[in-house]
């Protein structure tokens, strides 16, 4: 089979294709794994010591750009991880790129999908930010999507195009609400959710972080591994399995700052976190606080989805992740 | 000031141009209404015996042709009416078509607005088709959006849109989802709400009808007056009002097929019922039966918009609009 990433030089991308590689295939029909032959992973750039594979091509690229689309999906494409997006603070800032990039592209990759001979199985990436405004205590499968930056309306947009795509029998999609992923490894991108993972990675590379948020602060995540899972699962999941609802929130924990920071202490000490200082950033702060931190994911976890067991085991995990 | 109107040559577009000339204005800020001093209908095309005020400029042509908008929003424009769409059947046959005008077209209509010296008010129409799949018993202002059509997919996305714009300052946005409107006047059109109008105005003319549903069916609908009034109170309340969420369920009455053709009885009699068939068509009953028909409407009531007082007042206002 042939697997296209987009993002695919990101590192949920970068995870995911190896994920895929390890495993060899994907269940394509209940139980039976088709095996993978080709997988395209397009993005803007890649990492240097990025996925290396002979079942690997890097396509290097705008993915607003239909030509190079038309190449990277060429038919047939059996399955599609489609995680490209111009991310949330980013969004904020330039309000055209996102719409160009996180609607615009997403409709081309759609577009490419519903070219293809048989309707490949497209799992989209969703978030958190989906959900603000007047939000009930805890969001559920039921909670209705009122999204309060441009990032996430863009990211609502592309979840009811990926639902009526499907409906119409032009592709097969799962879309994916994920929790914000910690621990992030690398640099801090323009996410606004990034800030905890970087007093978490910073200070556990010896490095100073800054906490623009109190320690109050609550957040949903998830950590790298599980979102991996997630979304390999959400793609091997039967189209029956997921019905008519093609828009899932997938489980997650409800960490606050200082819970994170207490684990961190409890596992590194309290040298290391003593390099994080709190300094206060609104705009940052009306953008993470704007995002619900309570959840109940009943479908989610009917369907198989795993949530970490704990802020701790998330930081272990990391550390472990960061010593191979 | 300056008012557009999309779909300004369909029934409603009339409706709500008739009203705004009678009224001779709108109020812009609380209690202070500023004159009109031109109103542009913008549509494919316009009927004989249309709106004629010298304060009217009529604009055929493709709403999806972006220098006939920027003619149409010269700037400065004070309102806008968006009112233009493909209907559900029409956007359900052609997918394409649908898109290109109920979100391609809409999108340029909002950046005609944020183009404007200062943000324009701007009512949206969208409709019970924003719901659908597996819903509860009574929707409510915090059921979530889950359209099982093209259309009301394209009408959630111009919602997010509308909201996202506005949350930026780029156009003062408001939505409303209006119940499907009852008695529509004239030749039916591609929507597939049309048959509840259809078994009423045909046999109250003296023609033969066709319900494509069983007597059970229901639906919630709204009168052609109601829906005006509804459209003007959705741009003359402040934007404090709206607050951050500019997405509204407008109220509306619950009527079965049965009981709309006990109300032509008692009101036109037994013979006029006569005129109508029943002959089951599967595919309009998917569309219709996949909208809710029970809804609550705390916040339109709060806000001020009316309902209809049932169905056989609905019948006598729309016998008396063709009197005149």
């Amino acid at each position: 089979m042939r697997v296209v990433i987009t993002g695919g030089g990101g590192f949920l991308g970068q995870r995911v294709a190896r994920a895929l590689l390890a495993r060899g295939g994907l269940a394509a029909e209940p139980g039976a794994a088709a095996s993978l032959d080709e997988l395209v992973l397009l993005d803007q750039a890649f990492p240097a010591g990025g996925v290396a594979d002979p079942r690997v091509r890097q396509v290097s690229g705008d993915i607003g750009d239909s030509a190079l689309l038309k190449r990277v999906f060429a038919p047939p494409t059996d399955a599609v991880f489609h995680l490209a997006a111009v991310v949330s603070a980013g969004a904020e800032a330039d309000f055209d790129l996102g719409y160009r990039v996180n609607l615009d592209a997403s409709r081309l990759v759609f577009e490419a999908c519903r070219q293809q001979p048989r309707p490949p199985r497209l799992v989209f990436t969703s978030s958190v930010a989906a959900f603000g405004g007047t939000l009930p205590e805890v969001v559920t499968d039921a909670t209705a999507a009122t999204p309060q930056s441009s990032y996430g309306t863009q990211k609502v947009l592309g979840e009811l195009l990926v639902a009526d795509y499907t409906r119409k029998g032009y592709v097969d999609g799962r879309t994916v609400r994920l929790p914000t992923i910690v621990v992030r490894p690398g640099k801090p991108n323009r996410a606004a959710s990034g800030f905890m993972s970087n007093i978490l990675r910073e200070p556990l590379n010896g490095e100073p972080a800054i906490c623009p948020l109190l320690p109050d602060a609550k957040m949903w995540i998830l950590s790298p591994e599980r979102a991996v899972d997630a979304l390999v699962r959400a793609m091997e999941i039967p189209a029956d399995a997921w019905g008519w609802n093609r828009t899932l929130n997938a489980p997650g924990i409800t960490v606050s700052v200082s819970e994170a920071l207490s684990a961190l202490e409890k596992v590194a000490g309290r040298e290391c976190v003593a390099r994080v200082r709190f300094e206060r950033d609104a705009a940052i702060e009306k953008i993470v606080l704007g995002w619900p931190a309570h959840f109940t994911t009943a479908r989610a976890d009917r369907l198989g989805f795993k949530a970490d067991g704990g802020i701790e085991e998330v930081i272990r995990a990391h550390m472990r992740a960061m010593a191979r």
